[in-house]
């Protein structure tokens, strides 16, 4: 298997023929069946063989799974996939105190996953060797080239503009102004590709989860923040400055508290779960994470359940201002406060249909706005790094 | 000149070949060159010519215009544009007590302009046998054939579902439930069109106004109402009930009054221009328009500045709101709030400032949101139901 192959293919400029065309498919969405990828592409059947034989051939393809129909008769379904070890991805996602880094397979399989604890206001020097060093020991690891790396994801938790710099307001100040590409891709030597957190997400959930086929949604981040992206037309909407989905920074209490970002009454400041886990926390007499209070809700401790319910409450206005200008058919609710599942989505959507102008009834069911827990709350941005490096280097 | 010519390639069913292309493309866009033509298309200029020479044999295109190069020399440029005699559109306007009627042609021209006063809550049956007929009578009186019109195009003062019908909350409250094309078409014997008046409004600042060119922009209107439009990827976004760029009806205030839409605290019961006319209208003691108070604010009334720039200052909140969920390059500001011009655009960009979480020195000035008045202020939503009729029948 020729490592860099996949890569040319993938990035090459000459990108339009059948060949790379097939492979930036396969890159984007997985396993795919010859009908699937005619549907999606357009290409002729016969094409799509020819393809097909000649990728498996040269070792860039392989086929994954064969699937008979239900009832057992007819040829079998053949599904194809991007030969794991034709090449790799690294996916970092840079938090408030430290980084993740991820390394999977172009077929989305993770082979390694680690994190690595720098501190609060760590500078960007350190992160980018930090990185460099976690990616060779990983690759090291699992007996991997880095000749075969596509790239490079990172995924910032605050706004990116579209060239890569971390703008104010994010939860990383000391990186304000910084160009993400420019810090990681001369100590790395690799391509790189930066974007929000909840853009990744968004590219995740679209690529691999929940909202896989869907070209239009919104995802909703509720953690100690809130955060989110806007796919439209299948892409997710960056904004002119990058500061498209940010609902953590809707404005939404004209006489509230101060936010980091410099303005009053932010969504974020009382939708988010820190006020919840900070009344918990006084309550318990010990810090509570997101994940303990979503313990106790679920282990049925009545205020647990009351404060993840008035979460829910006021992030739902929120839903209602971002309905109001967007009306979009999927809410994906992504972030830890997710994992509380039906405890936080029921009260928000009911928060969602008071503060929604168009009521349920208002319209048949095939208009009315869908709401779903993300598929990956461990690690949707870390996963969407390593999308958003398949997606820029298939152009899609 | 065969009318039906025009109707037939703007609406075929082979629509994929050289000719309709370039008849659909002069219907959105107006007069071109050959080789704007050739930039917008990706077509060949080879192809470009044969099929302009085809079309101006047949009477369906016609040369408008011819330039010289600025210093003299060189060969002059001619525009094209589709024969104004060769079909005709018609827009039709349901706000609060009555309809509007416009006729255009397919270079865009307005041919007719009419006012029909149906008082309030008046029945969607009245409204179409008084469109057919302020239809037939402005044909009649500029000697054209209904056998060239191109469809009908209707923008509603209020929300509309995807398939035609008008929601609760909009100014027409009779109509909620009713599907416009079934209402008209019967009645008109054309093809109908309808959307919101906003969506409207952004059709045409886009196709021939402060928006023309631009992808990515949001529309805001600014009147007694508040509504608006948002259009990504060249698109309107509709939303899955069409209740997209309604931010009228953004939840902006948790304990504000009651809204016709059912909800508390919707934008439009503060940021609209109601409120300010009605403190006007006590002080003078006759009920005035927004006309009138704009007037009384450029002819140096302290008052009615003052009022204007309150009015402003809410308004700009629900732009820093659409800001975090957006971040569009582009506002165009419309209604008849904007007639005040400076007067209302200079404090909306200040209160935007305020209220956006990316500051104006966060960013180079390339990513700045940009902020105009929209260039058709009187007839905005007519011209876009014409611009709705071209954009449909050429499938743009």
């Amino acid at each position: 298997v020729k490592a860099s192959g996949l890569r040319d293919l993938l990035g090459g400029s000459d990108s339009s023929g059948p060949v790379p065309r097939l492979v930036r498919l396969l890159g984007a969405r997985g396993a795919m069946s010859p009908a699937q990828i005619a549907r999606t592409s357009g290409m002729a059947r016969s094409t799509i063989s020819g393809v097909l034989a000649e990728l498996r051939a040269s070792g860039m393809v392989v086929e994954v799974r064969r699937t008979t129909s239900s009832h057992g008769v007819g040829r079998p379904t053949s599904f194809f996939a991007l030969n794991p070890e034709a090449g790799t991805c690294v996916g970092i996602h840079l938090d408030f105190e430290g980084l993740q880094v991820l390394v999977a397979d172009v077929s989305h399989s993770v082979l390694q996953e680690s994190r690595i604890p720098l501190g609060v206001d760590y500078a960007p020097a350190l992160a980018a060797r930090s990185a460099r060093d976690a990616v060779a020991a990983a690759y090291k690891r699992n007996g991997l080239s880095l000749r075969g790396v596509l790239g490079v994801g990172v995924s910032v938790s605050g706004p990116i503009a579209p060239d890569g710099r971390v703008q104010r307001a994010s939860m990383i100040p000391r990186w304000a102004g910084k160009n993400i590409r420019e810090v990681f891709e001369p100590v790395l030597g690799q391509p790189v590709f930066a974007d929000n957190e909840s853009n990744c997400a968004a590219i995740a959930e679209m690529t691999w989860g929940a909202a896989a086929g869907e070209d239009d949604f919104v995802l909703f981040k509720s953690d100690v923040g809130v955060g989110g992206a806007v796919v439209v037309h299948g892409r997710v909407l960056a904004g002119v400055a990058g500061g498209g989905g940010e609902f953590g920074h809707i404005p939404i209490d004209a006489d509230g508290g101060m936010c980091r970002c410099g303005n009053r009454g932010c969504l974020e400041l009382t939708a988010s779960f820190l006020p919840a886990l900070e009344r918990a926390s006084r309550s318990h007499r010990r810090p509570l994470k997101i994940e303990d209070l979503v313990a106790l809700a679920k282990s049925g401790d009545a205020a647990a359940v009351r404060l993840v319910a008035e979460t829910a409450e006021r992030a739902g206005r929120g839903l209602g201002v971002i309905g109001a200008v967007l009306n979009p058919g999927l809410f994906v609710i992504s972030g830890r406060g997710a994992y509380a599942g039906d405890l936080l989505l029921k009260p928000l959507v009911e928060s969602y249909q008071r503060h929604f102008f168009i009521k349920r009834d208002d319209v048949p069911a095939a208009l009315a706005t869908r709401f779903v827990i993300g598929k990956f709350l461990a690690n949707d941005s870390l996963l969407g790094a390593v999308g958003l490096v398949l997606r820029h280097r298939g152009r899609l």
